[in-house]
């Protein structure tokens, strides 16, 4: 047996989401399937991230265990091969240790939730962000987003679906960067609880457009109650960009 | 009677091109059916450039005339809201003289052409972007494509079916900037004759798999002669990018 450690990047657009679904396609059914076809044997693919619905990845990490002898290139070509006409694209492909896991080695993982303000629809771009029509205050946005980094009780910014454990989570990372109509917000921690990143840009934008001052983000948090959530995010915007061992 | 200059993104996907056509949709059909909604009127659309099927814009400059009196803003509004399914966005909209022609007033039209050089396929960016498995030399294209910056015929790098009238043109700039994954090839001229940007381009891309030398880009020009071309690029990576007036 051997464990390849995967970089893989998608389109969220046509998937319920990163994990498998009765329901409908998801990527890792689209993985698994097409590991199956190049191995022919019945493989599990591990996520570093669980990604929901319409949520893309430009270098989410995975991993895999195959019998078959293979060379992690050759293995590359062939998911991708197989693959298709599923829009995931394996980027990387290479051995690693038994040990080693996707989602409980992973010590950092990153996001960027893209805002496009403006009030045009979008074209090319449909379902790839978050248009928001409305004029945004990005520097008000940052100033709000420095009360939810550090370590926190997020229980506000959490899905009640959420099966993370303790709602506590150290945020490293969450600035606020617009460049013409475009706003970036780029989150990084250990771990998100489910909804975390989409939560915490619902409330940005609140601030962005005047509704919420940075003291109603505090008080939101602090309040420790999901009922206080302003705003969540929709998925369109939110990419999974990385992930440290 | 009101002219208004309009700047239209649009995603070329599923379009047969920018200009009307009996066996398809296009640019010039959605935006003139939109306006024809929204004032009742036989608008003719007029645009800066007439791109080709699956070929995008992210600043295309248009203007059409219409009697009935509106605000530029509430017709921008209107434009968008009945344009819908479509993947099209009026950016923007304004008054301008009647003698204000997108086409014939154009001074200065730059495209951008998107090369992903890397063996995976492409997900979300099917479509908006050339992939090159192979590896691409950026630096020998930018030295090829300084070559054929200037006053040049440019008959080798000129669809059959261009309707341009001379084949010289005065290609202003010709840029080629790699980052990480991505090339981009940057062009600029007062005009350019039908399919020459990818015809460059994929000369360009001959280069930099060390199948052509910046000799035989020289000779090819020299040549002017369409069947000494070798290789056109395909639609998909190619953007118009803006018009100057």
């Amino acid at each position: 047996m051997t464990r390849f450690a995967l970089t893989v990047e998608y389109d969220g657009r046509p998937f319920m989401g990163w994990q498998r679904q009765d329901h409908g396609p998801s990527v890792q059914q689209a993985l698994e399937e097409a590991a199956h076809a190049v191995t022919g044997e019945r493989v599990a693919v591990h996520a570093a991230g669980r990604t929901d619905a319409g949520v893309h990845a430009l270098e989410m990490r995975a991993h895999m265990d195959v019998e078959k002898p293979i060379a992690a290139f050759r293995l590359m070509e062939a998911l991708n091969a197989r693959v298709r006409p599923h829009p995931v694209a394996v980027l990387a492909c290479e051995e690693v240790p038994d040990d080693w896991h996707a989602r409980f080695s992973c010590t950092g993982r990153a996001y960027e939730y893209r805002i496009v303000n403006r009030r045009a629809p979008l074209s090319w771009e449909a379902g790839l962000a978050w248009r928001v029509p409305q004029m945004l205050d990005a520097d008000a946005m940052a100033a709000a987003a420095r009360v939810l980094v550090g370590r926190h009780d997020f229980t506000t910014f959490r899905s009640v679906h959420c099966q993370g454990g303790s709602p506590v989570r150290t945020l490293d990372r969450l600035d606020v960067v617009r460049e013409g109509e475009r706003i970036a917000v780029h989150a990084a921690a250990r771990s998100f609880l489910h909804h975390q990143v989409r939560s915490m840009v619902g409330c940005l934008a609140l601030v962005g457009l005047g509704r919420w001052s940075v003291d109603d983000v505090r008080d939101a948090l602090e309040a420790r109650d999901r009922a206080r959530l302003g705003l969540n995010a929709p998925p369109d915007g939110l990419w999974f960009v990385g992930a440290t061992y």
